[in-house]
């Protein structure tokens, strides 16, 4: 399976602006502009690799004739010690783009990692890893792009793409019925509407108000399995809350469609790359 | 000690467009437009706060007439349960910038939380705690807030506002020495000059050369401790590379300046907090 | 029913620039900088007004003291003469942000118009009307907005928020089973699934492959009778194609959940309003 | 004659990035992205073709490679079933793109058509077809071109480049002979003064006052004759207001050197035109 | 008579952000940001006041409470050592804006009372002073702003608002007359027609060819003094090259209607002025 | 030595949108789209050329195809009729980007011009000549750019690089010693500290607080050489104020290290320089 990654110019050309600034004073005074380089981008840790699209978009503003050689694709696993990538092309480009196409690649791959620990702890069952909207501002497309890297499933995108009633909705609103009457009521038809139940009455009235998803939040394994059992595949059911790699194969076994993790993209610490000159 | 936080009006209107793009459906449609609420943000956990102004700005983008009351000032510390801050005001407002504001909060509240660790582990040492470049793309600034608030100290902020010649300047320029010099006879005279040191002989050379701040980049505690004493405050020393919880307070002994961590701000895991709304 | 508009200050903000450039040169000449008046918005047509808010932030951004009083608020029906709103403020800024108000509730107002006469010709039916994404570049929240106003509901917002698998996509992908296929294992779960289908054969085999949503194009009003029996509510029906004032309500009599219409937007004429001073 | 579209690559990409969000999910997900096709634009309707290179852009935007191939220039008349262009490449840029350069093509060639009708409605005068300010927010360059294929002349662009005095500017100024002297005395010597004359009396002074070009706003055509008698030539004579295709040629028949058609940009019904693909 | 200086938000911001960077640190670390003080902008040389405005602009954007008391409004002389502006507010704010705001005040005040000598020398004689399109890039409208407020008129802004054939348009179109023809035959009727005419024999064609304006370029005193004769009031003229306070006065005699000075913008020394701080 | 200018594409887009507006509406009309033609860049005046790469962006971003030879590159002088580069592409775009293309390169020309003599003067003693933060809005990163082609050194870019605690600081802050301290204290390690000093007694404060620099602003040359003598080379010295062509030479040889001159950027007059067209 091939990834393709979102479009990262904007969002390289920002970063490259909030590193470089007025200049890397650095790399200006001590390497000559005309001088050529090798840079091997090389796994210090093993993991998912994702972002490299990333590290060609930076050394690429930075160097428009750069050379890229990719040795591991996004979704290919780095062994410690292992070549990710070479670069080729200007030394002043590779030095001055060097830590902005790590913060990328780091960030990236350590999500990707740390989503296929979660796929894999759910194998077997049919539910599927998804993240949450808990992303770092700014980087929520390609953080989710990571999660799909990583072999996890993606959540709606914002608050734009899909009807997500939760507790204060319901609470600001009077009851879940009259929520998804207004919803059905209004909103586009194309859109899909999940409630958010915390108990299994509320599931019962989501059903049958007519919600496509249930999102079964913070349920005891217990109820998680009564909940998909009383819903008998009239809707989908996703299950959120208290998820960490000790309870995720438990909390599938349950049934539930879907599995919503916000540590994917709030707490998935950086797999350890770096970058080797040769020049 | 008060803290006052970078001008985030900027990022958290990229972060609103981001996450509401056309829209919030579900709260345009289950929520009545003059709806008025208030909403607790509580800590799930303990921890050291950083971020209540992005929350405030998050919401006032929303609502400009929104009211806060911040009950944890940035640097205090948080218990399982506290409230943290409560905002008045549209509960649309509310509603939609709930998970924005939160990931602001979370994620600059696990910065601060884990440099303090650091921060505590070298207490009764000279060595300031200091993050790197090793940032999020586009929240730089925020997050060496983070770490201020934290107790740590600040490094550069950019490749344009300090000299720092690591191994591979030195090694497209030809020596410590020549790169040395050049930056010397070229650069801004308000700059300092720091240099990477791999080994004893480099931190000599970079002394004698005229650094002003050497970089102990990857030393055992031994060879610290003989690069401080060879250095005899003629310069400043900073360790890094290989820097954690388990390693700070024996390298903080040694008698550096500074100590360099990446982990502040590439992988501290978000701070659990969350929005409980009254209607 | 009470309407928002979507936020327009930005392609306010861009319309003034377009026709201000370097300056109302007429109107800085002519008009002393603390003239103060009165502005009449008139019906010279009649109609559903849409877009007084675009008035009010068109005024506003040239004199942040102007006063709007709103006679007509967005979807009541204006007759040939009435007034609409009247503002008081800076004579200047009544000037020269005359033409954008105007520019923009004449056009939302139009839009609003035309889609009320569809929607009256449609009701006793199911049938909603939506509109197409056949919209003005830049103004499609707006235009979408004017639908809703004159009555009518709205289809998806963009490429994003909704998957309409076309005849294209058939072609590209080989089938439609295999394009809805492709949908239900890689998009996200929020994402409702639409096929268009040109013969009653693709609506039974779009039916069992799992799509949510029919799109029948270009039917006969037999055939879209005959689709809507199939179909028995297992999925919802859109008609689309050839829709006129003068076919719209025997295609609503056909069944169909939805009726789309491109014209709404891409063709309705501007409604007729001009600006009055008093001074 | 050759037209030459103004630069419309800043708007095309807002458009792009209006309809596709954070991605074209039914594209994205039923097309090979290594795929390529060919598309044919195509009139279902006849007409002027204006906007080909908005076409150009779009795909340009979406596929760097994308080749064109133009079988009717901007200004030339489809007959319905006649090919537009024709496009070759990516399958997915083609897919993605086929709305938004449809919504710039459609339009554009629509106000070149109703143009073109009033162009002809004057043939044998000496009268030229002018556009107003009645434009779309953000599309006014491009409506003034689609204005001149059409066989129309441009009016100024904005409020910048030309002084017209209307009633209201008489209004606030305190008469015709202040508001022309005031310009005279402090507008740069670059700018025409035009000046808005509702009777034959104000054509007098306007006359007198040194005005340059008299707008003559809502006259019968017996007025227009006896204005375009008194001015002689030592101004220049502008028709404006109730501007039909039933009044046109009456009106240019007066003699008048210029009529202004609001119609021409604010209510031209978009011209049928469609994408097919083949693949 | 009193002066409207242009909107300078967007500027100041851009001035203030490439100052300020990532924060003021000397005043961030020094100054208490709960202090207030007092600062008065203090001439240190004669001269014409200009950009007042700007200054307030600059210390708002820093300080939105800031109160100013303007001494001396734009085009008010300034003696030495007499105060122009007083500004209280946050000491943070004055000392961080104010370098910003006095390079404003100090280029402008330069613009302004250069042209205000030129100005003087051409009292007496019906010649206006006007500047050039030889201004800083991005600062256009504040410059020609300053040479209003210096006494002078303003030419074009730019290619867009005026039709100016100089002798390289007249090159490669082939003669005046072709150009002229070119530029009535297909340009807005709004804008004017300039012909530069390096000879007396040019002045003839272009005054034949029916040019609203002659720009008499580089020609001696006597060749502008026939010229005008030549002219007889059937166009404007305009003298243009090698234009010095020794030669404007002559110059002025001729009888030409404008002078045009390159200088007024592209050569202005900055008028000394500094901010004295009272905490 | 070769000179690297500053990336300018951003601030020539911003000059040529300020300029062309909404077309170059002379050369659209005169020129033919397919001309191409030649056009020289000659110096009417001699003195140091600085921006050929300013002139480079302009036309490029005109014509993608245009020619440049560069006859003198930047830190070469031009004699009196010297041409410094030609440029060959589409006589449009050299006609409609010769203004702005001009308008740096004369600027950038003026200030290396002037620095140059400055550094002249300074010449056998070991002071550096460097800018000040008194540059145009917008045009620092250039401005700076030419001082260094001139022969000059660099000031920090803005408030960001470097702390200088300046008169007004230290009246906020309460003194010298408590401003050191401070910025000792809570600064990144990386930033040099400079202390404004009046008088010798603040030199010595100021170099027991532990300045890295001492700014000695309007001393006498008398002072400055007692102040260099008192701090023997325990930090750097940088002479200020009322430094010009007359007094630099003295100044320098009191044995500063720096000589901070305002009026290279706000007082250096336009280089003049010519575009002659060849067709």
């Amino acid at each position: 399976m091939s990834f393709h990654m979102p479009d990262c110019a904007e969002i390289v050309r920002h970063a490259l602006a909030e590193d470089i600034g007025t200049g890397d004073v650095t790399t200006d005074l001590t390497v000559d502009p005309g001088m050529r380089a090798e840079a091997h981008f090389v796994a210090k840790q093993a993991g998912i690799i994702a972002g490299t699209e990333a590290v060609r978009q930076t050394l690429m503003q930075l160097d428009p004739g750069i050379e890229l050689q990719i040795h591991l694709e996004d979704g290919e696993t780095a062994e410690v010690g292992e070549k990710i990538l070479t670069a080729r092309g200007s030394a002043r480009a590779l030095l001055t783009g060097e830590r902005v196409s790590l913060n990328f690649l780091q960030q990236l791959s350590g999500i990707a990692t740390l989503t296929s620990r979660f796929v894999a702890l759910a194998v077997g069952t049919k539910a599927r890893i998804v993240e949450t909207r808990k992303t770092t501002p700014g980087l929520r497309l390609l953080e989710k792009y990571a999660v799909r890297v990583g072999g996890g499933r993606n959540h709606r995108f914002g608050l734009y793409d899909g009807i997500v009633i939760k507790d204060n909705h319901i609470l600001a609103c009077g009851g879940i019925t009259t929520a998804v009457e207004r919803a059905l009521s209004q909103a586009s038809h194309t859109l899909s509407i999940t409630v958010e139940c915390d108990t299994l009455e509320q599931v019962r009235e989501a059903l049958e108000a007519g919600a496509d998803i249930l999102l079964l939040d913070n349920m005891s394994t217990e109820e998680l399995t009564e909940a998909v059992e009383m819903v008998e595949g009239q809707a989908m059911t996703e299950a959120s809350g208290g998820v960490s790699e000790d309870t995720v194969a438990e909390i599938a076994r349950t049934g539930v469609d879907i599995i919503s993790v916000g540590a994917l993209t709030h707490s998935a610490p950086a797999l350890d790359i770096s970058m080797e000159l040769v020049v």
